[in-house]
């Protein structure tokens, strides 16, 4: 994938409730890699709730078309309820890249 | 801090060796907070080893002048030599934003 395209950065804090969370954050990984436009994804969580989630996407109608998909608004209504303390989304268009490998 | 503004992602695969690394990213993040431009920086490393690193910036003169730092050139250079398996750094432009605090 070359520059342009778009990245969600998505920072949150969880809660120390579960409630399904490993299961419906795994679908909705799985379901996001299935949208039309969707390039990929980098997550990483710390062992104190902090977490940084990356996706990667062809254009900002592939973005919008994520966020109203159904099942992800189920997600996000839940999220707000019980997963998540606070979180933050950044929708960035990526200009530049740069990478190295051992 | 508004939009637009600049996001550099550093996605990141460590090695298992340490000399020094701690000491040298917690140098770099306050080297970085003092940089002229600087807006801010979110980094999460999980026990694997797999870490994101946001930094936020006012604009891409402000990225350039901290990619080229004297300090900064010899962390990257051991970087590459001893303490990341593997790298990806993507400059973006941030085009919107929004957040939810419990």
């Amino acid at each position: 994938m070359r520059p342009p395209y778009y990245a969600v950065i998505f920072t949150s804090l969880r809660t120390t409730k579960d409630e399904g969370y490993e299961v419906t954050a795994t679908k909705m990984l799985e379901l996001a890699s299935q949208q039309c436009g969707y390039l990929g994804v980098e997550t990483v969580r710390s062992a104190n709730g902090e977490g940084i989630t990356v996706s990667y996407w062809r254009d900002l109608e592939s973005i919008r078309n994520w966020k109203i998909q159904s099942e992800h608004l189920l997600a996000q209504k839940k999220g707000k309820d019980v997963w998540y303390r606070s979180y933050k989304v950044r929708i960035c268009q990526v200009k530049e890249t740069y990478d190295f490998e051992y």
